[in-house]
């Protein structure tokens, strides 16, 4: 299918819902289980804020979890910290956001509904306006005559709005007390930078990584988790010595042959959004496309990531930002892209920020934010390397990567192919049967797995209930225990990707189980197969 | 030492300090090693709010890891939730909080500055007015002629604060756009509590658990991060059937037989808020001085918690609350309270808030809010006993309890005996030198731990000097790679706590670490003792 035809194809499967309709079934599989879900429901509709469900704030532990791993705890060059939503508003003005963090808003002279002038044009016209200014935007609203969607009625000028969330600490509500909800985790690590380096006594170059929430007062949240007024952040800023934004250890003969999927900015300039081309890791930087080594690592790096979590590597690349798109602080940005159902969209960002942040904020504090580099006893101040994850993105993006829907018996039937990282329960146990002592022997192997894996008992229903239950939420795993368990104290292990059958001892169970975690057996090795 | 004397000697060395000399030394540490510290501080002070840094966040997620993993994980009758920090607005109108959450306020009529006026009194005339009224603190405050503690002008009469935050959804500033930042997190909880219940198919009792942040705008943050602004909260609120509040089973023999410091309402009439006396779990329940056995329960398995975390028992106390003190959902609280070096305080709060929040939530929202009892066939709503803790504020209490501080050679010198779950780093891993391979090999070690226990290398300074790093942040042990370890793969490894080394082979090293952290052996059978 060419690229044209299958865009087509996405935009008809997108009419079946706002999202394509493989989205739409995710969307109603995380709302049915109670994954993710609109705040406050009960009081009716309030957009852009998401509860996680029992099932949710499982997987979403997981997927921090996963991510402070690898970004954290497995590196020697990478120290965690965890600021504060509401910090000293200067901060914000340091950071530029008090000035430069907008969206071009219109209002209908008539409903008073408001709308994001540049959505609005790029929904009508079905163009892109990135980086144009509010005057072309309002040239365009006229030459294409555009209306509110709501009423058709006249739209107002565009204005621009900030997209920061205001609140006053102490009781009087006055310019003094203004200050705001972080509009991101960045700046929290840019403020702590001495202390953190101080503390930890690390050497350029090294990162810091957060996780936490941010806030951005969107005036149209939608597409789900996509695009909330509340989120949670991952990110990484990984300073490097100016001098040395090349010097890059990591990037060796293994790395460097790495295939990535790419769109430049100048494939974007001749044939649009949607190209791709392969290219290795070593063309990336050797052709200059990527402008610094580091840069590069660290977008390796996060595909990595990825590919360990089970995403198909093949609905990955990387997209160049063109310059107009580029945030106030980046020189370069590439973003690791997702082919979703409606198209190739950002599901990470990874900046140069250079030395934007931390010199803003040496000017605005009057503190000495640089380091000292002992080697040629001067100060510099570091370059800065961004990885930036949206969690609920990432997680929306597992759940949509993972899913599978059949067909049997004229019933649709879903699979969550989720990495065992990710899976809200990792192995499920079940009596046969409630009755002859089965339930007691299935709540005594599923007590001796809890402390090395969640496990979920469940007895309600048939056996095929239950696996379909613990198929839709990803669990690797459902053990049975039938009257063969009392007798011959052996157990029924299914495998949820293949919906295979193997009997094996209960005594071998924890291990067996650990082997195909760990992926040093296959499924078929873990037991004798139910014919 | 009586409880009047040793009150006394509590306020003198208090003197030392606003939270005397103990807490003070705490709180140099938390600064010093930035494991806690006020948040955007290059830009000047910003009171009530704090940053974790690379020490302190690690000990934040060891210790939400330990909260999970002991009131959810390991429990089949409780679930998660994660809600958002703005829900939807009628939430708070529900709740009681738009009319209950109030402190209250005066102004200086000179200089302008605000105080809260218990606080005032309690500061200057050293008397509890918990509970009193506006018009009651207005006639104290007149009565002693109290003036402005700044500048000793007049003071103005106490006005209604509320303690929410404010912010607007949207891009227009009015009622209809008006939010607020949770000031709890239990809220989310009970509007979610159907979804949760009916996703995760429990069964009463159950309960449900959140971790997350919540806002309170104190008009006089305090007491490092006692009185913040911006804190974590670790809520369970446990749903029982309102005819079964006394049909506890996990209340048995052993459990009755527990002894607890407590602190009744009667005590605190008669004697003051300082008395302690041992009663058993029996006592409490069968006396009916804890009204029911399911709060019974909750408060015996927090302290369990507690002392499973290493906090010393004879520092922990339950205290009841007074009628006058009771928050305006409960009709029972008792507090876990901690034995600081400014007095027995609030540790945790454990509230009876009965049926409340889910009759108001129903009432307010329209919604069928009940539970099905599917024995009796009918609607009921449950009662809910709820704990809950203040992240920071357990944290602070833990590092308060496992500090100690010892004269060496003229040098103070600390050592934090903080329980290895908490622990920021479990293993420090030296090499006795940089040179001769032993960085090498100690960095070998290092590795060969970092999958299983959370290790840090450090080469820097002398061993000396890298111990006492360690003890400062509460590593529990620390392996030392000498000549020997190049000549004989032996090692050397050190207890925190008694500063003891043995000699082991390397290979034998991480069994060994497993069963001194699983408590299966004692560190004087972890190898060859060192004299």
């Amino acid at each position: 299918m060419s690229e044209k035809t299958e865009k087509e194809q996405k935009k008809k499967d997108a009419k079946k819902g706002e999202l394509g309709g493989k989205a739409e079934k995710v969307i109603n599989l995380c709302l049915r289980r109670g994954i993710l879900f609109p705040t406050g429901e009960i009081y009716g509709s309030f957009a852009g804020f998401f509860d996680y469900g029992p099932v949710g704030v499982e997987m979403e532990r997981n997927l921090e979890a996963a991510w402070w791993n690898h970004f954290v705890h497995s590196r020697e060059d990478v120290v965690g910290i965890d600021g504060a939503i509401i910090t000293h508003p200067t901060v914000w003005k340091a950071s530029g956001h008090c000035d430069a963090f907008n969206d071009p808003l219109v209002e209908c002279r008539k409903c008073k509904s408001r709308f994001r002038a540049d959505q609005l044009i790029e929904d009508e016209l079905k163009i892109s306006v990135d980086g144009i200014t509010l005057k072309q935007l309002d040239e365009l609203i006229k030459e294409h005559k555009l209306v509110c969607p709501k009423c058709r009625s006249e739209l107002s000028s565009s204005k621009v709005f900030n997209l920061m969330f205001k609140t006053h600490i102490g009781a009087v509500e006055d310019d003094s007390s203004l200050a705001f909800l972080r509009p991101e985790t960045a700046q929290l690590i840019f403020v702590d930078f001495k202390t953190a380096q101080f503390v930890s006594r690390k050497q350029l170059p090294f990162g810091i990584a957060q996780i936490g929430k941010s806030f951005r007062n969107e005036i149209a949240p939608r597409n789900f988790v996509f695009r909330s007024r509340e989120f949670s952040q991952m990110e990484l800023e990984f300073f490097i010595h100016p001098t040395k934004v090349n010097n890059c250890p990591f990037l060796n003969k293994h790395v460097l042959e790495t295939k990535i999927n790419v769109c430049t900015a100048e494939m974007q300039a001749k044939g649009g959004m949607g190209e791709v081309v392969e290219m290795s890791v070593k063309e990336l930087v050797e052709k200059n496309i990527v402008k610094t080594k580091w840069h590069a690592y660290w977008i390796v790096e996060s595909l990595n990531w990825f590919h360990s979590l089970g995403i198909h590597p093949e609905n990955l690349r990387i997209r160049e930002h063109l310059k107009e798109e580029l945030s106030h602080y980046s020189s370069e940005t590439w973003d690791v892209e997702y082919n979703y159902p409606w198209g190739w969209k950002e599901l990470e960002g990874i900046a140069n920020r250079g030395d934007f942040d931390l010199k803003q904020h040496a000017k605005f504090s009057g503190k000495d934010l640089s380091y000292f580099d002992a080697e040629k006893g001067e100060r510099v101040t570091p370059i800065v390397i961004e990885p930036s994850w949206g969690l609920e993105r990432t997680l929306f993006t597992l759940l949509l990567d993972a899913f599978e829907e059949k067909v049997e018996n004229g019933k649709a039937k879903l699979v969550l192919r989720l990495h065992p990282t990710i899976a809200p329960v990792r192995v499920g146990v079940f009596p046969l049967m409630k009755k002859d002592g089965l339930a007691e022997k299935a709540r005594e192997v599923c007590e001796s797995l809890k402390k090395e894996f969640a496990c979920e008992y469940d007895e309600a229903g048939s056996i095929g209930k239950r696996y379909a239950r613990m198929d839709e939420i990803g669990t690797p795993y459902c053990v049975t225990i039938d009257y063969d368990s009392l007798e011959k104290n052996t157990l029924t292990l299914r495998e949820r990707d293949s919906a295979k059958q193997v009997v094996l001892p209960v005594k071998a169970l924890k291990e067996t189980l650990q082997k195909l975690f760990s992926g040093s057996i296959s499924f078929s090795e873990a037991g004798k197969p139910v014919t």
